[in-house]
């Protein structure tokens, strides 16, 4: 991937397929003086569906950054009834980290945010214990502790939805948050919640998946991120990655194995949702990587 | 693992865990003049079980090939409701190859033949179809034609009881098999019937898992090995493995990764039931690799 | 990838970075009637270099087939001053296939060939040995038996050449071959001879790389399938893949591993070199996949 | 692996491969009222060594832990020149966390030993530099900078060896220390130094081995961890992962590919350290997983 000092634009677009539209987007971009740094794009030859990510330095650019959506939508993207998003490269998304009681994909985010390996800010830290407040307090994050019961859920779902507001959260990672999301929660962050679930998906949704990878006896064990969604663990998956296992593993050891599977994981989707890489549709994901 | 040129002796032992096994069975091997070999043994804390396979140097034991396993079951055994199988080195199983019309795993397994990596004889291939006779006449392996349909099923299953005894079968091996087995069949050849499925179980059961998958967004497909049982892609899993996938990967692609993956791990099951490595219990293997 | 069953054109460049390339090419293709139905492209930032590799649809393209390099360079390679290569979809490559005695890698290749797995055509089988004639003569493939010795060497590599020249070969698969090619013939076919070394290169060079590795007590073994250059084991890698070993694996183990994944890897490589999926620059490949 | 509440003795052994080595260790346990949880063992048939490791349950052993030692030399090791090492379940081994700059391997060992991931005390930190001081703070853990420069390398290394001695540390591991321990330190701790190494060697050893990677063209880059010897990077591999990169992989790409692996493979050789898994013999490992 190009590394450029200077801004770049980066454009997702997807819409049928159809005659001409490279051409029409690198001409857009060519005519008005940016210069491609990056361009991707795969075409669903089942569904007819042209996917795109293009990137381009913006140092010699005519149009502002602010009219560059409204030039290309009246230019380029409604002839071919596009959908598209633009993004910067100078952009700093604001996430919010969702935890219960399990510290290995916490701590393993936290490490990368303090050494600065992802561009990102994380202002606030939802979870429904009070386990990880010290971790959140050291790095200056704010911590809202909102215990989840049967007679509060509707009540605590409702003060997230504020919280997420109030701190202009652009993306949302559960970080093995054990319970299950509101959906106007989920509705209202379609493809921007990142969740991670402990089992090669489809295999083993649900709870204990470990138990039941061990009880069915297979070889391998897996993890999978992917999109929150009102049904459970069946969003559009961003990455798996799987690890060998023998009969000599006890679910305790499954579960170890299970947990550096399950930070890498996340943490590649992660990073793969900080650069504009996904593109969600019709519940699959393209990944430019 | 140790190679000798000498003949040995290999026990596959498993029971309930008890204090004094290890050293009841290798008191059995060391004081009848046995040198142990290879000692793998596990214990399943869960279900409170003992696995062991066990391999001597047969060059100095004093009991008669043809008598250990009378003297092993009375003198150890016995006292430990031990279920055991008892193998030799020397042995040549037989193995019957049943096939359709994908080649891949079947020239796999013929080119791994010819070329003498297993230590196996393989007599009879069963089709129901005619296409790979000619492959089967050039190693001089008998080829029975016999195809399946609704009105024939019974007679044709009986048929394949019948050759399967007259060739004195050891175990078979569905190469693609397209078929599925009758109930009896299967019941006669318990853990000796090995199957390769096209994705990685429990995930895309039954048929056309490629495009289960390829719909699903899945960004890893697999291959599993498991030993046939009358519940369908429902037996205790041999071995599996992985391959990577992108959106950029259509059907076709992914039934194109997925065959070599599929023939690595048959092959590498067949290689595992070969060398007395497994063992089956409560539809799970321990495989002593 | 996309699938289409009219002719397409692949063409694969590479030059220095500049302004214009993209839109230069597409627009080629776009304003005289071509479908774009696969781009890719990426950027050596730290080379300054631009590759490409674009597919269209030739069932409108009003440029005759024949004419379309003379086109492509004087309307825009020039300028560029471009190295491509031009394909058609249609075009079946002529393969010669070079092998000792370790058979695994040749049998997969031939197996592949029957099934009809692969686009190509293997008119010529070269050996310093006689064992594998028979498995060329049941597929009608002519099989020059030139064996080796210091004496003959280069009278040999002459009859190699001619035998080369006159089955009009496009490409060299050495399958496990275990002489070294003579300079004249890697210098005739640059980037045209695949070859398959059964270590994770460059770990490993040279003789009895399973050896060495059981030796240093490496925990994972590899294969790498390279084009032959003149210098041993040193040429651009098109694919490598691994396998885990351990403390319980002798020698003869790696290698009974290491022949699936040699077999596999040379398999991925031969399939990106015949889809033209593989640029060559500076000794290291981009693959296009 | 089996799980017990009560204490656990564990034995490693090695020695010259001899008729009767199992059963007088079994016996040895066995008589004396143990209860054997897990036996693993093996045999090089290349230099004919044997080696075992052996676990027990002390609940009913009629030898006391402290002279568990003295009588297994007496009464069996002595009469098979035995090496062997003794250890129990409920010692809480001394690390001691060397670092320079990068942050990631450290990072996760603090957030896998808060976590209570790891049967382990690390009383200590040194580095050469004083960026990971709050981190080391907020944990409790004294932190000892020890800049080194040419003049005052002799100096520093003598500090490093009082401290050692003086938090009593049983053994250290390198978080990406990057720079060259000296040969006192060495010798001192043998096969008790565990370095992670960013790349698969032999391939790449030395300084800046994903630069080399990236100028090779590999299509996998990789992560040993090895216990340090005298030679750079040819100590004993305990531990090597791989991850997959392509052409569209700059240099820093796998500069974040690969602290993710290096930071798993580390923490994998750190935990079968902790649990006596790893046996050294002739520069290589025996890994009792």
């Amino acid at each position: 991937m190009k590394n450029t000092t200077s801004k770049s634009a980066i454009l997702l677009i997807h819409c049928a397929d159809q005659k001409g539209i490279v051409i029409s987007v690198t001409e857009f971009i060519y005519k008005n003086g940016g210069n491609i740094l990056y361009l991707d794009q795969h075409v669903d030859t089942e569904r007819q569906v042209f996917f795109m990510r293009i990137e381009w330095d913006l140092h010699d650019f005519v149009i502002a950054d602010e009219k560059i959506g409204e030039y290309f939508e009246t230019l380029v993207a409604g002839r071919f009834s596009m959908n598209w998003r633009l993004h910067f490269s100078d952009e700093v998304p604001r996430m919010a980290l969702f935890v219960s009681r399990l510290p290995h994909c916490f701590y393993d985010i936290l490490a990368r945010y303090e050494a600065g390996e992802w561009k990102v800010e994380i202002p606030l830290i939802i979870s429904n214990h009070n386990d990880m407040q010290n971790a959140a307090r050291r790095l200056g994050i704010d911590y809202a502790y909102l215990p989840i019961s049967r007679e509060n859920r509707a009540e605590q779902e409702r003060k997230q939805l504020e919280l997420l507001g109030q701190y202009r959260i652009d993306f949302i990672v559960l970080a093995r948050y054990m319970q299950i999301l509101g959906d106007v929660l989920i509705g209202n962050y379609p493809d921007r919640i990142i969740n991670i679930h402990h089992s090669f998906l489809p295999a083993f949704p649900g709870a204990r998946p470990y138990h039941s990878a061990h009880e069915r006896g297979v070889k391998i064990i897996g993890a999978t991120s992917h999109y929150a969604t009102a049904e459970l663990d069946a969003g559009p998956i961003i990455e798996q990655d799987v690890v060998r296992v023998s009969h000599e593993n006890s679910i305790e050891d499954m579960i170890r194995k299970g947990r550096d599977l399950e930070k890498i994981v996340l943490a590649r989707a992660v990073w793969n949702h900080l650069h504009h890489n996904v593109l969600v549709y019709q519940n699959r994901t393209v990944v430019f990587e």
